[in-house]
């Protein structure tokens, strides 16, 4: 019998209504006598409510307590759709995340999922129930819950349906999957009918929040399909899978946009071996992610540093820069903000020669400076002016043509 | 090192402030050099509002999901504990039911705890934390989650402080401990200073509702001190204990009274065996309680039978019983509202003579009608009409002199 996993955020679950609406879907595909393991988020906003409930006790609530005050949340959204479930005739059975065999690797609030041991969700399958696992949290060696942090839920999900050999893992949200760029900044955008896995995880990872990457590479790691489609309509959504599988011509699958960026300089680096390092892991040692990174060389032997980093992080990193400046001698520490990020993603680009020029061409047409390039194996960003990132898009996605789509989605 | 175990009901954990005042309260024990577990009841009305959520998907829910709902309102309230200790400066670290070693019988919604294997809270004892345990759960042998029922917190406490071996297991509620009778109805009311397990076990089944019946069961199981205080002051509650470690001459201890009854009379059932058995397993059959039972014997091999439910249940008892009442050939199936059961307690009635004659006495004096009596070998109850409980309740209390303290209590 064909096995699927279907997993429900949380404004799928956020009232009673909606609840019934989940359970309407997913008595339908169990209908059609498929199996349904169903993972769901915390109804709404509960584990903000939560978090902010810790924060009136504690500045920095302890992290053992936050997860298992956290992971309540979607103990109750698994006992209240299951109850739904059985209310409307399907027989279903609830599970928490220990219960559903996730076992965790200690990190209370970050945790990584080392095994899950799905006997009693396939036991429950396999006797006609529909399985509802509380995302986003397991137990480690000890019993103790850990969460899985933002985005856990799909991890959940993913890691589910590899452990039970699912045909797919539906991820329900409030898109209709994964676009060519943000339709909100580019109406002209077209739905991905196919992506991979590892072009969504440079989508998801450039700010195109569809699914977490830790889902993606889970994804990517055990093979899983994912679905990635809208909880309003049945209509299919994106499917992300291995590369092997999408059609040949391939080049850009999307645009990816992050406004969430701020650039410092470092400049006049005296040119001498492991400055660089010493940077970088200052910023590392303070758990700062350093995106974007050019070093140029001017004159004099001196270098300029240039990188970003997210807004959140911008004081915490020029706190950690300025002493160290004076310290290896450099002239300036400058930062700048209203910065954004475009990125083109595709898994063909490895093969095609020219993307990067036709990138930089259709900026340059626009009129945009470009402030940094970076580029990967299936991807090239671009850091420019942020009150120009809508022009920029618009630019690139009719540059080559993704409205029309010559990037994958023809095949279905 | 002293150790003892403390509980702390939904009224004292409903917010933050409170929180905060139960943590500082539980950091003075821990700073007085005592090793502390603290159980914890959920936050204010949570346990209500989760069965309400639980109430709009299903008239009657599953029940394997409703405990698990239910019992995240504990995990909650235990998280929050913890945090404010170590807020405060004072070690701690949550457990759920299942973490602490509560073992169930698998019984979802009214489940008796079968082991109580306190490893880790020892653990954290010894380590110098206060163990903070989510009351009224444990998981069964499949883990399933289990919840302990109305009370199910007290239990949790009590079987902790069995575990734990500890000195005492402190019960923190509105009230100042147990009463001679309920204050608000007879203002003379004498707070006991020591109570034997199956006093209390009588007053808390008949109505005093200051413990929760099973708690004194596993207390009197394991000979668990309990004391039984406010968590609004610092001062002495009562002490439940032995009846050997009691003061010699102790006749009754407290009055318990009960409005929450109905009479049922089933008239001029035909004298032949076995018909109560049909009556009565019929009843059972349904899950109805029956209390105070007589059979009169009437007139031409006809008997009367009479009966108390509680209010809830009279409904489906008249139910149960019409057709059978037909069937084995009774003349008539009456009830009556408006009646109240008032009982007197005391270990010492066993060897006291007289004692029953007294009650009767008090009540004649003050004109009241009984209409059923039962007795056991440490209480006798009388049903009433329930408009004269308050006179019945003051013309015994009077009749004994509780007010002045002859029942136990002079001993501290």
């Amino acid at each position: 019998m064909a096995r699927i996993v279907q997993k429900y955020g949380g404004t799928s679950v956020s009232d009673i209504e909606k609840i019934f609406n989940v359970a309407k879907r997913v008595a339908n595909t169990r209908a059609r006598g498929i199996q349904v393991a169903v993972v769901v988020s915390a109804m709404g906003d509960t584990t903000d409510e939560l978090l902010e409930l810790a924060g009136r006790i504690a500045a920095r609530p302890p992290e053992r307590e936050t997860a298992l005050l956290l992971s309540t949340g979607e103990l109750v959204s698994a006992a209240l759709l299951s109850m739904a479930l059985r209310e409307i005739g399907c027989d279903a059975a609830a599970f928490s995340g220990p219960q559903a065999g996730v076992l965790t690797d200690g990190r209370y609030l970050n945790a990584r999922i080392l095994e899950f041991n799905a006997g009693r969700v396939k036991e429950a399958l396999e006797s006609g129930k529909v399985a509802v696992v509380a995302g986003f949290q397991g137990a480690d060696a000890r019993g103790d819950i850990n969460t899985l942090g933002r985005g856990g839920s799909d991890t959940t999900a993913v890691a589910l349906a590899a452990a039970l050999d699912a045909e797919v893992c539906e991820i329900y949200t409030d898109v209709d999957g994964v676009f060519t760029v943000d339709p909100q900044l580019v109406p002209k955008a077209r739905k991905l009918q196919e992506i991979t896995y590892d072009e969504l995880l440079e989508l998801a990872s450039l700010g195109a929040k569809v699914l977490h990457p830790r889902a993606v590479e889970c994804g990517k790691e055990h093979g899983v399909v994912i679905h990635v489609r809208s909880s309003f309509h049945e209509e299919t959504g994106t499917i992300v899978k291995k590369a092997a599988s999408l059609e040949k011509g391939t080049v850009i699958s999307g645009i990816a946009c992050d406004k969430d960026q701020v650039k410092i300089a470092v400049i006049g680096v005296p040119d001498r071996p492991g400055i660089a390092a010493r940077i970088f892991s200052a910023l590392a040692k303070e758990g700062i992610n350093v995106d974007l990174i050019v070093q140029s060389i001017r004159r004099n032997g001196e270098n300029d540093i240039l990188f970003t980093v997210k807004e959140e992080d911008c004081g915490k990193a020029l706190f950690v820069l300025e002493p160290l400046v004076a310290e290896i001698g450099a002239k300036e520490l400058l930062h700048k903000h209203d910065v954004a990020k475009i990125s083109i993603v595709g898994a063909g680009m490895i093969h095609s020669s020219g993307v990067a020029a036709g990138m930089f061409e259709a900026l340059a047409g626009a009129g945009i400076n470009i402030e940094i390039i970076s580029t990967s194996e299936i991807k090239i960003s671009c850091l420019i002016a942020a009150d120009r990132l809508q022009e920029a898009a618009e630019a690139i996605h009719n540059y080559f043509g993704l409205e029309k789509g010559v990037s994958p989605g023809k095949s279905q």
